[in-house]
């Protein structure tokens, strides 16, 4: 078990170790806890050997210029420089939401970035300032559209983050397929198969081998089949796409670039690295704070006071089990897997510092 | 078979005889027409005797000062005024539009409204202007939650519209269920199954029987199955009503009004009428026009080129069905059903207005 700040630290000083800037560093390190605290481990300590291997090789600028290129009242395309995602994502949470101040709402729309972490963290970035907070990003692609076996599309998560009075906020945060690809690893991982549903072979026949997308198969969009309405995660994931990448002027689709050092950048270009999509309304353009926030925990409750179905103890609110794990971890500490520390331990090592395994 | 014309004329004359200005009477009836070349019969003259009910019932004002009650530089909330939905959302759209034209993008947010028909509609009415358009409505509360019997959400469509270059626009328009209510109340005319994974028991159980939603069933949100990620389209689900009804102050929810006369209004109150939200993002705000239309042709000419799967013989881009739909339908007329027929006879002989029936 590790309390948080241990491995707050420890991240802090792998990005500085790297070249980052202590602002930078800082911010990298609060994502990373993010992801433990929230209970979605495939975006926290596993990814630090990820990080580092893009660093060696050379793929992350760990000096960005993250800057605007181009923008309007209410809008802005922010170039990230090539910077690690968390830094890019972090600074164009921050213009949506300056923007925002002034127009009413903010939207940027980010390229030239790499793998931010986890989406619903930038959304919640809006919360202290009375606004809703919106995220999107693109990501690897492994999801064939409907009807196709072609990887052209990422698991393209969406995050929606709205304040509410008295109760928690409501957090959306999800990706565009039934399973995230971090779940989908996990059972790889341990030999298990996975339900009919998530992932099909090269033929396009569903498959329960979650190991089937490095032989040819492919991820398929929310809904799964096209009776089941997969062709509306298909359009999800493509507005995901559009809005992060094509109005960005990154990499879209297929030609988003890898977020691992061990699969090569493509030959054939099409924009600039990967792209995000952010998003900030403050409640204030729309109507009182005060008031909208006390709908909001009239939502809430209507919505927890829904009858659960037989077998079920209650009905939940986006948000609710991430708030949850967090309160929980807090104050239990975080549990890295064995192979994720021995991870760790070998960068600590390259990079001259200390790290203690459990 | 009916032309195209004549049905125009036809809906138009309803809703002036109803005591609407010509100016919306054809605005409602552009809707109309549009669901019924776009192949959405369920949104076309099906609803006539539906708005025509409403309107005897004394529910939907025919006279309304749809306007603007709080607003800022990129946003607005507007009164429907108990508008036929058509009416303030078109207006709604053009007010997102003009939003955009100052502030580069415009978000609208409007109470007070009813059904308004097919939100693809005025998402699309954004891209003359070289903007992205979004729509999104709540409806008739008959989904419910994930680990939940209550009905407590609509199919709370998300519609999205992307201006291309060469290509036909990308047309995203989906309701946030598997399958669309009218699909669903068509099987149950006819008396057939529906596939597992569409609606459930007043247990909870899945359920094959497309009328148990009016024994205290339920549908269920896109994905089906907490398994295959019905969770997801319970976030999606409930983001559009936060966004269309708890934003503009709209009855959220399970307290949207019903949009047929023939179910009561709900005794508990909660906001005013539906809801719905409207966006423009003026494509120049992020990139010139010109290079953004020729990255979308590329996207549409990457996914076009995407492999089928094996039995498939293309893959599809959100839009082309309804614009084939169109191209088929404006040539070669409209088959309205011979019971619907019937009810836009009825209503034509209570109205003093002529109708050919087939």
């Amino acid at each position: 078990m590790y309390t948080i700040a241990y491995l707050e630290e420890f991240t802090r000083k792998v990005f500085l170790k790297m070249g980052c800037s202590p602002e930078d560093a800082a911010a990298i390190a609060d994502v990373f806890i993010a992801a433990e605290l929230r209970g979605l481990p495939s975006h926290g300590m596993i990814r630090i050997k990820d990080y580092f291997q893009l660093w060696q090789a050379g793929r992350i600028n760990v000096k960005p210029q993250v800057r605007i290129v181009h923008e309007s009242p209410s809008t802005a395309v922010v170039d990230g420089d090539g910077a690690i995602g968390m830094v890019a994502a972090t600074k164009s949470m921050h213009i949506a939401i300056e923007k925002a101040r002034e127009a009413g709402t903010g939207w940027v729309s980010t390229m030239n970035s790499n793998h931010f972490g986890i989406a619903g963290y930038y959304s919640m970035l809006a919360l202290p300032h009375d606004m809703i907070g919106i995220c999107m990003t693109i990501a690897n692609p492994l999801v064939a559209p409907t009807f196709s076996v072609s990887r052209m599309l990422g698991t393209n998560p969406i995050a929606v983050a709205v304040p509410a009075g008295k109760h928690p906020p409501f957090v959306a945060d999800f990706s565009t397929t039934p399973l995230a690809r971090g779940k989908l690893a996990v059972a790889a991982k341990k030999g298990e198969k996975v339900p009919l549903g998530y992932v099909q072979d090269a033929d396009g026949v569903p498959s329960d081998d979650p190991d089937i997308i490095t032989r040819g198969g492919s991820m398929v969009t929310l809904g799964g089949t096209r009776e089941q309405g997969s062709h509306k995660g298909y359009c999800l994931s493509a507005i995901v796409d559009i809005f992060s990448a094509v109005l960005s002027g990154a990499g879209f689709g297929p030609f988003c670039p890898p977020s691992v050092a061990y699969l090569p950048l493509k030959e054939e270009k099409e924009g600039k690295g990967t792209g995000h999509f952010f998003g900030a309304m403050r409640i204030d353009a729309f109507q009182k704070p005060e008031e909208f926030k006390s709908k909001m925990d009239r939502w809430i409750e209507t919505f927890r006071a829904a009858s659960p179905a037989r077998g079920q103890d209650r009905v939940l609110i986006p948000g609710d089990p991430e708030r949850e794990n967090e309160e929980r971890i807090a104050r239990e500490g975080v549990n890295v897997l064995a192979p994720v520390q021995k991870e760790m331990k070998e960068v600590a090592d390259v990079m001259g510092l200390e790290f203690r395994m459990d």
